[in-house]
């Protein structure tokens, strides 16, 4: 959550504190999330980006922390892959939301949504590589995350998921 | 990392701990996940897990925490739907492996596998939705996470996506 934001709908002032369940599960944990990389792109900001890859978003290039390079061995121009980015610009708080920020549409829960407000504002975007630079550079078609959008993984798009 | 584990192969101590740019850019934080919700399955363990849902999966249940029902609303039987979750029995220290566990397969980076074995170990997972259970619970087909598995975001499959 970021600071200012009110509390949440359920009444905890954190995203991530315990709830106490009456199943007699385990007790809900944290855990630590870290950029493996950052996005470059021409958007600077979120109010200009499209909302999807294939609504015009510009190329873009993944800048991947050198101590994670070893990772990216496999990884090859014209792959099609799973960007997974932490939307860092996102109100944790929200649950609800209008689709595609329009208010004619009825209020919709956000696991029903692909909004970027969300309790995990993880961004899932699909991309095709179009060129590995140097060992730490990949340079994507279409990608709507705005420019240093942290990256937290990428794996390869698998054929039935096609 | 998990307790026990060595340590990483670039010498840091752990997977989150800030690395030095030389290039100017922010200096690299780790964010807070946390569980929206645990698979429920008949899968203990992971040495019994298939490696994709479609590799005979068993059927299972997403049990949401009620913090965060009002998230669902919108969510519908039929419905296709990205499952991430958190893998939480993942060596986060890994950056290559052989590919499905196969030692003849070459090692090869973790961000051109499926691995589980990652630094950020978000699985995704593509579901259908069988039936909603009150508030809190879905019915979902063929998922090869195991029971226990943290859930941290359920997204709808978009049709550009199929």
């Amino acid at each position: 959550m970021r600071v200012g934001e009110p509390p949440l709908p359920n009444g905890r002032g954190s995203i991530c504190q315990p709830a106490l369940y009456a199943t007699g599960m385990e007790v809900p944990k944290a855990f630590e999330i870290c950029p493996i990389g950052w996005v470059r792109s021409a958007l600077k900001d979120r109010t200009g980006a499209p909302r999807q890859g294939w609504e015009g978003a510009p190329n873009a290039e993944l800048e991947i922390d050198p101590a994670f390079v070893q990772g990216l061995d496999g990884v090859e121009s014209g792959q099609d892959i799973w960007v997974l980015t932490w939307l860092h610009q996102s109100r944790r708080s929200v649950l609800q939301v209008h689709p595609r920020g329009e208010v004619q549409n009825p209020l919709t829960g956000v696991f029903a949504t692909r909004s970027p407000d969300r309790p995990n504002p993880i961004g899932l975007h699909r991309a095709k590589v179009l060129r590995v630079d140097g060992s730490c550079r990949l340079q994507v078609e279409g990608l709507e995350a705005i420019d240093g959008t942290p990256i937290v993984d990428i794996k390869p798009v698998l054929d039935r998921e096609l």
